[in-house]
């Protein structure tokens, strides 16, 4: 940590915008990079400091953390044609919280430490709900003494706060998270899809199962998207769960675990965004079930 | 309702205790059946009056509830040897909270009313510890009179009552809530079952399943059993899930809806029994992952 507080912030979409709020409003100054320009004036207006490039934020800052949609992009992020890695001063801790693959991070982490750069693993869930406040569990792990120079800022949007071991740890908790996630929110669009079938009244049927045995997070979150039937705007889009549910499957191959309803969410997303919907918000998976039923 | 407020109660299993201690704590007389010679002497330590026959109960009450496991033990309380009909005074009110086909809860409700019997079909969700803390979700329907006069005897174990239509109706709505509560009891032994085999330390994996997006009411409450997995002190058996699925498996045929998760949960619940575990507690569904992974 840098005496001044200031944190690098890479991704600033639904997720990464809650926790740079929480950032900026307990007292660090976040200098910030995205693509998309929008996102920048979105930072400026917080009281944030755009970075126009990687470059510029690298000579800034002791900790960085990045939030984007996978592995790709943060290869891009460190390794890429002006990316971060020799520019990031040696000592730098460099907090992962995208969804990754475990193989991928223990890689990265070694790569960074022959660069000087400390890896954090810290996936986050709780959705861009408890991101924006500050209320994520967070699954952190990497150099036990990196994790606690990440620590303040971790708390900063995470009440959950974990350490569970060497980098690589996190991602492989975060896939199991994701197994349930997909799972329960496929389990959603398949039940409400199945009430509208049935001509149930939908509001009250989403009461209902919310309120006992059946409820859960995804339920309670995606439920009202799906009834809705509103799926351009969106908070996650279907692609990011073909992708994390692709996780799970290579997770489980890999531990030679025939997971049967992580396969059967994960065809639920596959197919929604084989109809063309991957860029959609995620509540359109129960789609999958009303265009399999129409006669 | 009499002007004693006496209740008949058929069926003391785990929901049925809930139910009927908060009937008796909030002012009721209970007069109750169960097969079992324990579950009467455990009514009549709480104050209510265990009837020898449902010939004696049938004598007392003008309002009865029925909490067994499924159609076939409803129909042996009502037209079997001994049973309810044709002992019932006329007008009195049958409340089966059990879950149920909604086509032969439809069928019962015209049988009944030949005998001068309503019927409010009520099937309830929060599990043995909502029962316990009088914070059920009811699904009632049936005629709307008939409802309204089993009201106060529902809310003295439901938080929320529901009033959906004609009889069905509740058996309807519950079935979907089967779906779902199936699906999430499964998806947690899969997740639990897949963190034991890569060796993950479960009581925090719990914790952080349970913290964020990934949580649902089944994974924090067979959670903690299945992490112990101890599975004969039995709250719910894994028998019942057969059954409720093939329920939920019947409706989604019915509709020609291709419910692959409710599928999938279906097999596992199956799995297990055929396993010879279908009279442990349900939480053993995740055995069905562990054995499948032995080598």
């Amino acid at each position: 940590m840098t005496a001044r507080k200031k944190v690098g912030f890479i991704g600033l979409g639904a997720m990464g915008r809650g926790a740079v709020g929480n950032l900026i409003a307990k007292g660090f100054d976040v200098v910030g990079c995205d693509v998309r320009p929008e996102a920048l004036e979105w930072l400026q207006a917080q009281g944030g400091v755009p970075a126009s490039s990687l470059a510029e934020m690298a000579g800034q800052v002791s900790v960085v953390v990045c939030l984007v949609v996978n592995s790709q992009q943060t290869e891009t992020v460190l390794f890429g044609d002006n990316g971060l890695v020799g520019k990031l001063a040696a000592g730098t801790v460099f907090i992962t919280c995208s969804t990754m693959d475990p193989g991928y991070v223990r890689a990265l982490d070694r790569r960074l430490a022959q660069h000087s750069i400390w890896l954090v693993d810290a996936p986050v869930t709780g959705g861009a709900v408890g991101a924006e406040h500050g209320q994520l569990t967070i699954m952190g792990s990497g150099k036990r003494e990196a994790f606690e120079l990440a620590r303040p800022v971790l708390e900063t949007f995470g009440t959950r706060v974990h350490y569970l071991g060497a980098a690589g740890c996190g991602a492989q908790m975060k896939i199991l998270n994701q197994l349930l996630c997909g799972v329960h929110l496929a389990a959603a669009g398949e039940a409400l899809a199945l009430a509208r079938r049935q001509g149930l009244p939908l509001d009250l049927t989403l009461e209902i199962l919310c309120s006992g045995a059946a409820g859960s997070w995804m339920l309670a979150d995606r439920g009202p998207r799906m009834i809705a039937g509103k799926f351009d705007d969106i908070t996650s889009a279907v692609d990011i769960f073909v992708k994390d549910m692709s996780l799970v499957l290579d997770a489980t191959r890999e531990s030679r675990f025939p997971a049967a309803l992580a396969h059967a969410a994960y065809l639920a997303f596959l197919g929604t965004a084989a109809r063309g919907l991957g860029a959609q918000d995620d509540s359109a998976v129960t789609t999958a079930y009303e265009v399999a039923t129409k006669s």
